[in-house]
């Protein structure tokens, strides 16, 4: 993914890029993932979103990684968190770190995991793939409901940094199709709203490449994604520098 | 059309209100259709729109009605005006006070016109049907394309209002179908930048009703335009007064 030229506007106070650079999101993941494993995770599917109790902590851990969203209960001694599909099967599947279960207790095979999520949301494994792919560079990615996007990604935690990405999946397949950015008017209107967010445009073209047309979790290697930035050109900021022009002149 | 409570707001000076009163856009309008008749004005078709060469109070005229857009040529005597098919139309077929010639100078009938729409722009019945809509309860229509949306509508001319509203036309019919508004994230996008540049975002559904299949500027009648306004609940706007508030609570 392209790095942008100037970074300073991204970073929210001015010890915020110290403080990214003394905690590498990487490092904090590893530590999540240990403690995760080590505690014999569970999560209990219940229907979008899927509960987990976190210990103190993990609760830290999982706030500075940015997987769910605390949710306030009575229970004093554990803090129960909200995980979307997309970021519960993430730490199932991809960190292996969280056992997925459902309301029996039974832990769910991979191909039943699949199946429920299908069930909650036919375009599951289109979305998961884009999800998964940022979020094994190392990128914060969150909802993107608030800007009309499917996500937004950040470079580090949100609290240090503006969300740099406005990201919109598409896809060829039939009923995975969401439909955008199909007419100008609507490419107009997006590409518009990330410019007064000061957010990129990416799209993420999630193909599906090869397979047997069963759908699994090992199925996604068959997926592949392509990624594109979308921003406006400015004719001013693309053409010869100043020197050049004066040169030019004379 | 709801009228909105506070009007104060879409005025950008503060004698514009009384401006605007003192010249109604109706009767603006009446002036130019009186004077483009008088002079037996013909617009010339070129591609995606229509020239036309306005004597210097016919530009006055319609630039404070804002059709067109005047354009810069090497001609001293007479202002170049580039109108887009819509404005185009509804001068030549509703105003009745301009005729549009093709290359060869002929006059079109109303059938070859509406041929030639369609053949740059297939959707032309049904934009044509909503901007004059929107013009025939004088409205001023512009391209909305700088907001992703299909027309924006303001109360008076520019230089005095802020557009009150974001027009984006719907329509059924197979072909017309512009496939906007389908999926709820472009839904969220476009009401999140219609708030942000405090527009109302409005929904025009033109729907045929009856009529023989036949396509010409007679045929306009067998449309049905529903308007509708979309905007996001406020629960804190929407309940009770502080009143009754406080009488339940003691």
């Amino acid at each position: 993914m392209e790095v942008k030229q100037n970074m300073s506007r991204i970073w929210k106070q001015r010890t915020a890029e110290a403080k990214a650079l003394a905690e590498p999101l990487s490092s904090t993941i590893a530590r999540l993932k240990t403690s995760l494993t080590e505690s014999n995770s569970q999560g209990l599917l219940s229907g979008c979103s899927v509960l987990f109790a976190a210990r103190p902590d993990q609760t830290e851990l999982l706030n500075r990684t940015c997987f769910g969203r605390p949710i306030i209960t009575a229970e004093k001694d554990k803090q129960w968190f909200q995980l979307s599909l997309e970021e519960a099967l993430y730490l199932s599947s991809i960190l292996k770190c969280m056992k997925l279960v459902g309301e029996n207790k039974s832990t769910k095979s991979d191909e039943e995991l699949w199946c429920h999520m299908m069930s909650k949301y036919y375009n599951f494994p289109v979305m998961f793939k884009a999800y998964s792919h940022l979020r094994m560079k190392n990128w914060v990615v969150k909802s993107g409901s608030l800007y009309g996007v499917d996500f937004v990604a950040y470079r580090h935690h949100p609290s240090l940094v503006h969300a740099e990405y406005a990201v919109i999946v598409l896809s060829d397949e039939g009923e995975s199709k969401n439909g955008r950015l199909n007419s100008w008017s609507d490419f107009h209107c997006t590409l518009r709203l990330c410019g007064g967010v000061v957010k990129t445009l990416l799209l993420l073209h999630v193909r599906r490449m090869n397979g047997d047309g069963r759908i699994c979790v090992s199925s996604l290697d068959d997926y592949n994604v392509e990624e594109r930035i979308v921003s406006r050109w400015n004719p001013e900021k693309s053409r010869e520098g100043p020197t050049s022009t004066r040169e030019g002149s004379l």
